[in-house]
């Protein structure tokens, strides 16, 4: 019986161009990568909006995965839609039209039980909701937070406060440049750290992620894929793979976390694979097992 | 008795200009760095030109690394010289200023003794004058190649000519995009081992290398460091890293590549903590020890 994951954080529907093609109108938002992925090695419960358009098929498709949808309100009105084209350089991306919609009144409300959720992931939404979101845990053991340029910039305060109150931070690298206002992620890290969070996750996409700890870093680099379709929500399904990890095997220490940050990777491996969740739709628990040893076999000396 | 190195390649007096100050006038060059790296672990041998103005005090210093200098030709006339600017991204430099001197005539002659050298390696120069030095060699193991855009764009098919005669190739990413048109790597990798070097390396700066064999993928992160003064010759330490773990080991199995491309990480790693080759002017062999270690930490899980 593992721990219980819940995260917060947006259900959207999404329209991606990238160099690969076009997939418009699919399942996006964060929380539900997040919670796709952990659902590969955890039991997770989800707190997120919808509008009254949402498909059913995709509330049935994260259902199938196991997943706790009590947290999942459906409220008159239109899904969180974004639309956004990637460049030739997949680092890159434009978004091209958002259209908040139901999210904007978003106020995340926690189920009573889901207040004694072992684990709780702060996907990405304004810092003081998520700090709101933590006020409600009655026994948490641990809790992480992800956030974005847009709050770094706009909303400091707010974000500092929650910082002092989560275990884990899961940023990309140039989030934490502007965050510190270091480019040497080893200067970065300890000034993040000292804000707060114990453990810092840097995400660097392509080149994979580093994770700054008291037991010093751990770095794994990024699966070499010789195909890259979509990379919407890598960074959501690196926190769900991470997350999904810790809960199953009921522990907070080094070792835990380093095996996480690898099957964060895994996931986010696959994410991008195929557009939004369409590679995490077909995937088998004995697949996570065998990437996992890809990324043992991509490393070993 | 391990096996011996050879590199070709240059030597020069470089200004180099960094965020964390200047260091006019100081010991540089592919054949420099490449020696004096591989040098801590292995024989080496170096076939380079300097002119009547290289300091005595220097060359005093590559042979005080046990490196055999019989191949370093002095002629009448100036040492190479560049001097470049970094910018706050140390990724990215300009050029201030090249005068190519002495090394515009340069024309690599293998003393008698280095041509039963077991490893070789070409630094970066034009790849005919790469190819006329294999031609010289008459009873070697391994031999591996750097190269630049100037070479991909310019001199195609010497290079082309060259990559079918070699066992490796090592490149950056963005040389490897350049060389093949694709800008996944995995790909890329494909197109140039196609192309002849059964082995390739793509050096990622910050971001480490990855090692492309017929036995698969492996990837090492760079360690995260607190202090990078000067990027300057990091792949060329890298590389001397990597030959001089090969003589060292007298292997070139799998594993043994492997090993090899975490040495070249680890004298990379040492390089740009310091101008030029200061850092490796105190460097200890229990130092290189010490951080292959540090690079195992980082990875293990």
């Amino acid at each position: 019986m593992a721990w219980s994951v819940c995260v917060v954080g947006s259900v959207a529907l999404d329209s991606v161009e990238t160099p690969s093609g076009n997939a418009p109108d699919i399942l996006g938002g964060s929380a539900s990568y997040f919670a796709v992925a952990a659902s590969f090695l955890a039991p997770v419960r989800m707190v997120a909006v919808t509008g009254s358009d949402f498909p059913a098929g995709e509330r049935e498709f994260l259902a199938s995965r196991g997943i706790d949808l009590d947290g999942l309100v459906e409220v008159e009105g239109k899904t969180f839609r974004w639309t956004g084209r990637y460049h030739d350089d997949m680092n890159v991306r434009d978004t091209l039209d958002l259209q908040l919609n139901v999210f904007a009144e978003f106020s995340p409300q926690l189920p009573p039980a889901y207040r004694k959720s072992e684990l709780m992931f702060l996907a990405n939404i304004q810092p003081g909701l998520q700090s709101s979101v933590l006020s409600q845990l009655e026994d948490c053991r641990y809790s992480g937070a992800d956030t974005m340029d847009h709050w770094i910039e706009g909303d400091r305060e707010a974000l500092e406060s929650l910082l002092a109150d989560v275990q884990l931070l899961s940023i990309n690298d140039s989030e934490a440049s502007l965050l510190t206002g270091e480019r040497n992620m080893v200067a970065a890290a300890e000034a993040i750290r000292a804000m707060g969070p114990a453990a810092l996750v840097i995400k660097r996409g392509e080149y994979g992620a580093l994770l700054f700890t008291d037991d010093g870093v751990f770095a794994v680099p990024a699966l070499p894929l010789a195909h890259v379709v979509d990379p919407t929500g890598a960074g959501d399904c690196f926190a769900g793979g991470m997350f999904g990890s810790l809960a199953a095997s009921e522990s907070l220490d080094g070792p835990a976390l380093r095996r996480a940050v690898v099957y964060g990777s895994v996931l986010a491996s696959f994410a991008v694979e195929d557009f939004g969740l369409n590679r995490l739709r077909t995937l088998s628990r004995a697949d996570v097992t065998g990437r996992f040893q890809e990324f043992a076999d991509l490393t070993r000396f």
